[in-house]
C-alpha cells in the first residue's frame, strides 16, 4: 500500500452564484487545483455531486467535466452519498491510488443549488432520506434534524441558546474566508431571536443552499514530491454506515457509523483525537456539530454542546473547528461541501489560512456526513515536514 | 496487483415490477449472488445506479441498500453514470481489490422506473445528455440516438430493416431467459412495420424501460478459491469518456470512448477481437449496437449491421451477441444494465445459460455505455480452468 499525499487544492467562491452554471463552477475548481499541482493530466477524474439531476437538469457529470476541464477522454464518474458525496469520492480516489491502481486522480465536488424553485432544492434533499418512511411521512430535511435536536435538548438538559457559540463562531471564522458565502459576524442574541424555522432549529442553526465546487489532486507520495512545494499526506480515510431512518438506529443520538468512521481512522493513523490540531466537522445545522464532536472522542454522549460554551472550538481554542466558517459560514453546497473541508484542512496545515491560520497545526480531521449521519466518511490529513 | 475474480451472481425477473420497490429489487439480487458466493459479509457495496432521485424519489442508496441487505454499517456508495452506472461501480470494486485496499466488494447495479409517469422517467432519461446544449433544445434521449441512425443510414447507404436482425436476434434469446422482460419471438416484417417512435427509430429498434437489479460479488483469487466452484476471472477492467454532445464528437459515427476502453481492455487481457466467445453490447438502440460492433474491432466503419444482415451474431453465429436478449429483450432498467451484462456472461462461461448456452465459451466481453458513447467500461471475462 503506497503513501498517498494532496498535490493541488482549488475552490470557487461559495454563494448564489447565477452568472456561473454547474459545468463554470466544477472546471474553475479544477483547474485552480490543476495549476496548484502544476498539472495537466491525470488517469481519472472523481466527482462528488448530490444533486445535479434534480436542480441542475443534469445527469452524466462524468464526461460533461472532463471535457470541460480539457481532459476529454479521461476515465470519470459521479459519485452519490447526498451530504456525503464529495468525501466519498476522495476515498474511491484514495483506494485506486493507495492500491497503485492509479498515480494521479482528480477529485471534485461540484454543487449548484439556487437556480431552481427552492422548493424543488428542499424536495431534493429529502431523498437523502428515507423515502418510503421518512419523506412520505412529510418530514423535510430540517425536520428530521429538527427531532435530533429536540430529542438531545430533552434528554440532556441544555437550552437552545446554549448551541449559540457553534454559529458565532462559524460567522466569525467565515469573515476571514475570502471563498466564504457569509462575511457577517453575529451575536448570541441574534441566535436567540433568529427566524425558526422548524423548531428548535432556526436560521441560525441552519447552514445555507449554495452553489460551488472545491477539488483536490492526489498522487503516491513517490511522484508528490516532484509536483507539490508543500504535500499534504492522507493519513486515514475511512467510511461507513448507518440505517438510512432514524427510526431504525441503535441510538437516536449516538452517530453510530461517524464513531465508527473516526475511530478507524485513529487506528490507522496511530493517533488519537487528542493528536487532532483541527476538526473540519459537518455542521449542517449546530446539532450535528454537538453529535460530531461526540461521536469522533471529543466529549462524552450528550456533552458535545459544552465545547461551545467553553469556546473551545474557536481559532485560538483546545480544538478549533470549522476554522474557514464550516458549512454553516462558508455555506454548504451539498455535494461539494466534503471537498471544501478537506481544501480549507490543507490551507490550515500548508500555511495559508490568512486572517484565520492556526500556530502549529500538523493533524486535521475532516468528517463529511449523508444524511442524518447514514454515510460519514473521515480523512486525517498530515503536513509533510 | 492481484488477479480479481467473480465469486457470485444474482439478479431479478427484468420488468414493469409494480410489487417491488427500488429496496425490495436491490436486496433480491444482492441476496441471491450471496447465497450463490456463499459468504455472509463484504468489505464494501457499491452501487450502480442513474434515476433514483428522479424515479423513485430516494438518493443515498448506499446506506438504504446496505441495511436492506442485512449489512449495515459496511461503506457502500452510488456510483452514477448513466446508462453506463452499473460496470462502473464494478470497476470501481475491480480497482479496489486488484490494489489490495479490500478483499471483498459486492456491486450492484438497480433500477425502478416504472412507478413514476413514463415523461418524468424520459426527462430523467435525458439529463445523460448535456442539459445545455441537447436537453435544453428539446431532444431526448431517443431521438438523440435517431440523429445518429439518421446519419449511419445517410452516409452508409442501409436501408433501416437491414437493422431487423438485431432485434429478432435479441427477442429470440430473451424467450429463452426467464429473467427477460419478453418471451415474445418477433420477425423482420414485424420490425418492418412497428411504430414509430422518432425517425427512423421505431419501437422494435428500442430497448424498453424496465425494473430490475443485478448484483455480483468479486474477491481476489487466492480468496476466489475458497468460495466459488466456479469463478470467473476479471481478466480487463477499462473506462473511457468522450464528449458528452454529438455536436462536440470527433465524428459522429465512431464511439472513440467505446474503441478507447475495448482497445485498452484487448491490450491489458493479451487478446484480439477474434478471440472474444461472445459480446454483450448495449444494445438501447439497433444503432448502438452497429456501433459498438464497430467500434469494439469487429467491423468496419459503417459496416456494423452486416454482422447482423449474416447472422454472425446469433447463438450459433461466429459473434454471438445479447446473448440472453440484451437490453431489447432481457430489457433495459438502466442503471442496473451493465451488471445484467456481466452476470450474463458469467453465466455463459459458468455453462448455466440453460437454453441459450453457447458450446465452449471461454472469453466473453461486456461494454456496456453511458448516453450516446460519453463513458464506455468494458469488461473482459475468462471462465477458469
Amino acid at each position: 500500500m503506497r503513501n498517498v499525499s494532496i498535490i493541488g487544492i482549488g475552490q470557487t467562491q461559495v454563494g448564489e452564484l447565477w452568472e456561473m452554471s454547474l459545468r463554470d463552477l466544477g472546471a474553475q475548481a479544477v483547474r485552480a487545483a490543476m495549476r496548484d499541482a502544476h498539472i495537466e493530466n491525470a488517469d481519472a477524474l472523481y466527482i462528488g455531486n448530490m444533486l445535479s439531476g434534480e436542480a441542475a437538469g443534469q445527469a452524466h457529470l462524468g464526461p460533461l467535466m472532463a471535457e470541460a476541464v480539457g481532459l476529454r477522454g479521461v476515465e470519470a464518474v459521479k459519485v452519490e452519498a447526498a451530504c456525503g458525496s464529495a468525501a466519498y469520492a476522495l476515498r474511491l480516489a484514495y483506494l485506486a491510488v493507495a492500491g497503485g491502481m492509479h498515480d494521479t486522480v482528480i477529485v471534485l465536488g461540484v454543487e449548484k443549488m439556487t437556480d431552481r424553485a427552492p422548493g424543488r432544492v428542499t424536495n431534493g434533499l429529502v431523498t437523502a432520506a428515507d423515502g418510503e418512511t421518512e419523506a412520505a411521512q412529510g418530514l423535510s430535511f430540517v425536520s428530521i434534524n429538527a427531532l435530533l435536536m429536540q430529542r438531545y435538548l430533552h434528554e440532556f438538559g441544555w437550552a437552545h441558546r446554549d448551541f449559540a457559540q457553534f454559529a458565532v463562531n462559524a460567522h466569525l471564522n467565515a469573515a476571514g474566508n475570502p471563498h466564504a458565502m457569509f462575511h457577517n459576524l453575529i451575536t448570541p442574541a441574534d441566535f436567540d431571536k433568529a427566524k425558526m424555522v422548524a423548531s428548535p432549529i432556526n436560521l441560525l442553526d441552519s447552514s445555507p443552499m449554495a452553489d460551488g465546487a472545491a477539488a483536490v489532486i492526489i498522487t503516491a507520495d513517490p511522484i508528490a514530491k516532484e509536483f507539490a512545494e508543500r504535500p499534504v499526506r492522507i493519513k486515514a480515510s475511512t467510511s461507513a454506515t448507518d440505517s438510512i431512518a432514524l427510526a431504525d438506529r441503535r441510538d437516536l443520538l449516538t452517530l453510530d457509523a461517524a464513531r465508527k468512521s473516526a475511530l478507524k481512522a485513529y487506528d490507522i493513523a496511530g493517533l488519537k483525537p487528542a493528536d487532532i490540531d483541527l476538526f473540519e466537522l459537518h455542521d449542517a445545522f449546530t446539532i450535528m456539530s454537538a453529535l460530531s464532536l461526540e461521536a469522533a472522542g471529543f466529549a462524552e454522549r450528550g456533552q458535545g454542546v459544552r465545547l461551545a460554551l467553553n469556546d473551545d472550538i474557536g481559532i485560538e481554542g483546545r480544538l478549533p473547528i470549522s476554522t474557514m466558517g464550516g458549512l454553516k459560514g462558508r455555506g454548504h453546497p451539498v455535494g461539494a461541501t466534503g471537498l471544501y473541508q478537506v481544501v480549507e484542512a490543507a490551507q490550515q496545515l500548508r500555511g495559508q489560512a490568512g486572517r484565520n491560520q492556526l500556530q502549529n497545526a500538523r493533524i486535521a480531521m475532516a468528517q463529511n456526513i449523508g444524511g442524518s449521519g447514514a454515510t460519514v466518511t473521515t480523512h486525517i490529513l498530515e503536513a509533510w515536514r
